[in-house]
């Protein structure tokens, strides 16, 4: 295999919520991670990892190796994407998913999809179909399709079904009980109040109606194309039809190779409120941002052509489980991040991060 | 009323397609538009133009004004947005719409909506609801529904419903007849061949299978807001589905008031191919780039504390048509701007625009 011929590569897997949570859930990805089920967070995101560099080392690219990571956080019941996503105020499953390739541009997404046991299997499959051209008559190939729609599509391009009841875990159906308790008793509690009061009072004394745990993976590849994916179940109890930003261009996941504009390859993976992260586009916000001049610039600098890698992962969440492998590595490297003791999720902002030197990848 | 307040905005309306077309319809927005109904185009737009301005007038906000405009578009059979909107593969009518207020820069969103004659007026409730705070429980208000979800949606916070037959002209059907016979032709003709060279071969010999026509409008009130819309039935022959750049935050409409960080308040519409405007985020780049030192600047300067406002639009389809009118204006102008003789849309650019003298709206 080759060595990584890119010396610029950054990653960022940034988390955003902008509140305190009310209904923590063990999940991994962003949010609330229970201490006593640290292990199985670990256990997934290493098996991701794992995933990924298996792709690598068979000679895939970033686009197909951070498919196969996501395809593993997917069918994980712990997090909040694909299996044991989040049921909506109808108790149904929709889920978003994007994935985009840094080395052609291209992105694909899904909203809202019912029915797809990996939705990120259907982003990838729009990407890869983009690629190929124009269909038939001229037409020009979709690169996001949602709901009912983008279930059929899937299937017309081979993509197994999979029935709803399958999808959801005793877990998230507990969870959806006990959200639709809360919600119902806050609507009690607020009746006969005005409208405009109620809904004052609820953004005070209630902050976060779901588990967030979007998951995401970014891949550089021995070419040193980048790519980003992410996908996610949603907000719990959300309204039927919601598409947060894991389905959003710019958004949930960003991926741009070093050329004459950028100095830096890039990849970022975002998760948390889809409402807040759609309006500051953070995806790309992070990749713009990873190409200027900052602290990080001399060390790079510094170490030029010693292929460098950044990889580094902020969240304002009260935990996020990140996970890390290279080919050269023979497992993955995994760790819960958590904010300060005594600060308040939502208002305080962690950012850890490493430089990772890949020497090269040998056969 | 108040004079503007604002003297720095631009507003742009750029409407862009990377290639031939070869389905032309009779439509007001960006494609192609017939000598023979320039007229009915035209009134169209002034109409819309006519709708905003008699908002203003009324003392409405620019989002309320751009809502009143959009609406007179989308419910004209001449253009590719709610009534007489393009239909599907399936023969069915799904809409995209979106709309950014300049002054809260909150966005709202609905993609791949059907039964519903005016998708803007569900994409400004979102924007409205999303202003009063959280739900119950502490949920955060969606900004982007899709599909059935945003129908019911939609039902729920008092919008009609519309039957989808209804919505259907004439002329949208017998055009669904005949891009449906040009599509059947065009596979017959490929039968035999293999996958690749079908493809290949398709993006060859033909370019663009249906009417863009997406219509948007861009609104300056009397305090200096700006406001931001868009709705499109989407490409013709779309898959089920498909959202395009209509719906997509940043790329249909962007919309921001002058503040620290801007010079200049901007209001940017797109109209075209969804997939490239998707990618090249076109609204918000636009904006960005209108904050921009250039040769417009100087101009500026020069008339300052005079209210001024750059309207532009520019084009690689066909032609446009545009519509402008200010509140001291007794009727609105409108223009069909066309490529020059001889030049290949999508491989040509046209940019037209002027720079308005607003002296302040008087009782």
């Amino acid at each position: 295999m080759r060595e990584i011929t890119s010396n610029k590569t950054r990653l960022w897997l940034p988390s955003i919520y902008n509140s305190l949570k009310k209904f923590p859930e063990r999940r991994a990805g962003a949010g609330y991670h229970s201490e006593s089920k640290a292990k199985e967070y670990k256990h997934v995101c290493k098996r991701a990892c794992q995933r990924a560099v298996d792709q690598l080392r068979a000679g895939a690219l970033a686009v197909e190796a951070v498919t196969a990571a996501l395809v593993e956080l997917e069918d994980s019941p712990f997090t909040n994407a694909g299996m044991g996503s989040n049921l909506n105020l109808s108790g149904e499953i929709e889920c978003d998913a994007s994935i985009m390739d840094g080395k052609s541009l291209h992105f694909g997404a899904v909203g809202s999809i019912s029915g797809i046991k990996n939705p990120v299997l259907v982003a990838n499959c729009l990407l890869t179909e983009a690629q190929k051209g124009k269909l038939s008559a001229g037409r020009i190939p979709p690169c996001f399709l949602v709901g009912r729609g983008a279930h059929d599509w899937a299937i017309s391009h081979g993509i197994p079904p999979c029935p709803s009841e399958k999808m959801a875990t005793k877990f998230s159906l507990s969870a959806y009980k006990r959200n639709k308790r809360k919600m119902e008793m806050a609507e009690k509690m607020d009746a006969g109040q005005n409208q405009e009061k109620k809904r004052r009072q609820s953004s005070e004394n209630e902050n976060g109606s779901g588990c967030l745990d979007t998951v995401g993976a970014v891949v550089v590849d021995s070419e040193g194309n980048v790519a980003a994916a992410v996908s996610s179940g949603g907000l719990a109890m959300k309204h039927p039809g919601r598409v947060g930003q894991a389905a959003h261009y710019g958004c949930g996941s960003w991926a741009e190779n070093a050329c004459n504009m950028n100095s830096y390859s890039a990849a970022v993976s975002t998760s948390g409120c889809g409402e807040h992260l759609i309006r500051t586009m953070l995806a790309r916000e992070c990749s713009a941002a990873m190409q200027s001049e900052d602290a990080h610039q001399a060390l790079l600098e510094a170490m030029q052509n010693k292929f460098i890698m950044e990889f580094l992962w902020s969240h304002t969440t009260e935990s996020m489980c990140v996970g890390y492998m290279s080919a050269q590595d023979s497992k993955a490297k995994t760790h819960i991040s958590r904010l300060p003791p005594g600060t308040v999720p939502g208002k305080s902002l962690a950012i850890e991060g490493g430089v990772c030197r890949l020497t090269g990848i040998v056969d």
